[in-house]
């Protein structure tokens, strides 16, 4: 089978062609202009490809309620031409085959399960922390979508002792992304998190609160993996001072040896790497098909 | 169709049978004693009712992994007797029927998106607010377990800024749980919350913690209905407190008219009432059926 993929980001679009077996067999990457010119770049990567589904994870919000007039379109976004513009739609009228399309954060959460980090299992998370914070949720082997999508990156989190940060969220101010999505680290520090020593403070006080996000996310949903991506993410340092976070939150309350005891395989980094995304988008064609 | 229910609790337990429009025809409730004492109660009542399927909805934290050898038990609890006894099990020996078991929190948003709130709904979460708080997940027309089961009333809220009570959560503290189960709200006040008036601080209080965690859940969850039952529920000046708390939180952010303009119809209390708790176990007992 060759699948076509699609992880559209707010920056850029990568395409590719991918297999059932979770291979990527081509790809490309432009950057994302206006829709008229991005889809148009799209539909010329795809044209001669014989591509039998094409799964896309997008940025958002989305709306992914099929029996609405606007699914398959991005909502809002201050990016000039997309809000509303007829995304699914678009490719439709070219290329006439089963589509599957889904946030970026819960196509990159199906890759994982079907080829990564959650292998054969049917519930994890997958957070993407860097520009802004998202969550994917998959749960008992379905991506949750519910009224709109989950938006977790939004959530309230208790502030830090230390921190005397205002938080850049325009809606929240200091919810989770605003507090510790990438350019809330550069502002409180006056530097990229890339530039600050891996022994800065900023890096507890960015475990403090995604181990916060990730303690509430455990209680609510109890996934059987927590995956965490992203650019702020790449700073591995931050991965056993989350744990610890996590650990000391939830002090024993969660009886289950996969948290107690090999807390080290259940917090994880994207089993995919680099491909995650563009595998998740070929984890929706797929699923598509079959 | 007969299908017996059995509401398990930490104080008594109802059984009845119900039928598979959501009828409930006879009901029997008895204290919760030591297991044996208590189960045998349980076989004595089904023992002539010729039922189809028993549906179990119970106090937790419970083993509900089908491919565990503990599945089937109540696994972690102070109650006498009651930790890792063969509850499911014990029932299977006298009744060759099918079995639904879950939690009573899982059970009763099932029964709410079966006949009740929720009805026809594919996404929805139940709390219920009492002695303790538990919340039950319905995403995308599954129960969710994932690694446990949710246990989300012990999420971690930001402090009221005129709230010094310590909390009273062994695990946590000042948790949800910890600051706004009913026990936390008479220790607070020195009242049970029954005795308190409907203008007294202590709702806003309330209404600002249940609010906060009700908001998170939107967030990771994207919920189409959000039930609030329990003993603290009944004091319905609270309802009208929670949904404005919601809607400051979020902000605008969570772009949907369900919320924006209709969040009366969003945040609601059971609709199926006192019945809640045994229609959600008949509801597990039809699920087991199909």
């Amino acid at each position: 089978m060759r699948i076509g993929a699609i992880e559209a980001g707010g920056t850029k679009f990568v395409c590719g062609i991918g297999t059932e077996r979770g291979e990527i067999e081509d790809r490309v990457s432009f950057p994302t202009e206006r829709p008229e010119t991005t889809i148009a770049n799209v539909i010329a990567y795809f044209k001669d490809k014989s591509v039998d589904a094409i799964g896309i994870g997008t940025f958002g919000p989305i709306n992914v309620n099929p029996g609405s007039p606007q699914y398959g379109s991005i909502t809002t976004t201050p990016k000039p031409g997309w809000a509303d513009f007829p995304f699914l739609e678009t490719l439709k009228r070219e290329f006439d085959v089963p589509y599957g399309w889904d946030t970026d954060v819960n196509a990159a959460a199906l890759g994982e399960a079907t080829w990564g980090a959650a292998r054969g299992l049917d519930n994890c998370v997958y957070y993407t922390i860097g520009t802004g914070i998202g969550v994917g949720v998959y749960a008992e082997g379905k991506l949750v979508h519910g009224l709109v999508h989950p938006e977790g990156g939004h959530v309230l989190t208790r502030r830090h002792s230390q921190d005397a940060f205002e938080g850049i969220c325009p809606y929240h101010r200091d919810c989770l992304e605003g507090m510790a999505a990438g350019p809330a680290i550069e502002k409180r520090w006056g530097a990229k998190g890339s530039e600050l020593s891996s022994e800065h403070p900023a890096w507890d006080i960015e475990a403090f609160y995604i181990g916060q996000a990730v303690t509430g996310t455990i209680l609510l949903l109890s996934p059987q993996k927590v995956i965490l991506g992203g650019g702020v993410m790449q700073q591995k340092q931050l991965f056993p001072r989350i744990r610890s976070e996590v650990l000391k939150n939830l002090n024993g309350y969660v009886n289950t040896s996969d948290i107690l005891e090999h807390i080290d395989t259940y917090i994880v980094p994207p089993g995919l790497g680099d491909n995650a995304g563009l595998l998740g988008s070929v984890a929706l064609g797929v699923r598509a098909l079959s």
